[in-house]
């Protein structure tokens, strides 16, 4: 199934706009698990089979994996998802960004590798940077936008010829680089007048909108920001506060109880 | 050593402004490697002590590792290089740009686990993106601004209060990011005028120049452009016309003679 097709199949079998951001830093674990080689597989497997009923994605940050030499476990983590909860998609979130030999290369790893349902990209080197992702038909290509830090608006803010960088990107996925529907957006939650402004340039065009949680991104806003006519088109995404939503044992209950909480409060302001 | 020390004392001691990039693509490997499970590690190893005496740096691109599930090569090249060719910078070719909390895995992974020189750093998410990476002193964080591919203008160009968005990067990393003097630019080969730009904006800061060899840019035209007083100031970065020079058994031998060949190229055009 391809992601766009995945993702609508999951917002609706879920009533769930909520991802779930797979940020696993050891510290954070609860003390029986830390002491194990596969801790970062048995954490993440925890939560993801704790709230795959209460998600439209799921969306390991590849960075966590990196600093603890646990690529194998991330390959093992997306097989698990895969194979015990098809139909959810996994958005391995690596922000790549390269000339086209190398993008190449990046999304062998995306997609041949990690067999990952769409990956998020960075837009600074261009289209021809970006066209290597949309070869692989079928895959989500998740460009960045207008992101939820503060220093985003550095660049993301400079203004040229009326409108800022991130509407320039918008406009530019939506109209030129989004060739075969494969494109969507992150805008994070913190701006959710820029929210309003992506929406209003791309249409029906899928976002992923990390920054609640942690990041303090307000629900009500970004739902009325951010949602489609259908009361859709959003991955909101949420990290931190729900992977350690307990230190316990029973974490992964604490992640459901803080998963489900979160995807009713976005329920609750887009109906 | 820090890096920016380790560079100048390598452009002088090797009298070469030639980093070699190290991008391992197995299909171009010769018959006697290519069935070998190091093969990677090996290739790259035979590239790096043929030519460690004519390059100031070597610059391992993280992909090629990545696609072929090869990090652990990537660790014994990056250590084979410190302890074989000690004072010959490591830059990690990897386009990393995250937010903060992310940006402190990337860079454990960049420095602690590769134990990386430097790290090539993408400049879209702002200030807040980069900083974790200047936290680890004498790491260099060389972040993009005027990139090597064609499509690179497409966001790069965008002109903002009179000044064009790379021009705006090259400022903000010159007058503000670079607190520290870790900071270097990569600035494209094949667009000279560009170049002769950003020197200009950011005085002596080290660049790293890719896009000579099979990107097609003019080496007399970059030097020219590039060079501060001193007639240093860049990594001028080939990869695939050394890599790849010969394709029989004395693959190493024709590299070496390839950069060689390289490396007087510039050094004509800099005295």
């Amino acid at each position: 199934m391809d992601f766009t097709t995945a993702l609508q199949a999951a917002w609706k079998k879920n009533d769930s706009l909520l991802c779930v951001g797979l940020d696993p830093d050891p510290a954070k674990f609860p003390a029986a698990l830390k002491d194990r080689g596969d801790a970062v597989l048995e954490f993440c497997r925890a939560i993801v089979d704790a709230t795959a009923d209460l998600v439209c994605a799921f969306k390991p940050q590849i960075a966590y994996f990196a600093a603890e030499r646990a690529e194998d476990q991330l390959e093992a983590l997306i097989r698990h998802i895969h194979d015990t909860h098809p139909g959810i998609p996994v958005i391995l979130d690596a922000k790549r960004g390269d000339i086209g030999s190398t993008a190449v290369q990046y999304a062998r790893e995306a997609f041949e590798r990690y067999d990952a349902d769409a990956l998020t990209v960075n837009p600074y080197m261009g289209f021809d940077s970006v066209e290597p992702y949309l070869v692989h038909k079928g895959r989500g290509v998740i460009i960045l936008c207008r992101t939820s830090n503060a220093g985003g608006s550095d660049l993301q803010f400079l203004e040229s010829g009326g409108r800022k960088l991130y509407q320039h990107v918008a406009e530019l996925v939506a109209t030129k680089w989004n060739t075969n529907g494969q494109c969507a957006l992150v805008v994070g939650a913190t701006f959710p007048a820029e929210l309003a402004e992506v929406r209003r340039i791309v249409g029906d065009m899928p976002l992923l909108v990390p920054g609640i949680g942690a990041q303090g991104g307000d629900i009500a806003a970004i739902v009325s920001a951010g949602r489609t006519a259908a009361g859709t088109g959003m991955m909101i995404n949420s990290s931190r506060a729900i992977l350690y939503a307990g230190a316990g044992e029973d974490f992964a209950n604490a992640a459901r109880q803080a998963a489900e909480e979160t995807r009713d409060a976005i329920n609750a302001c887009r109906r």
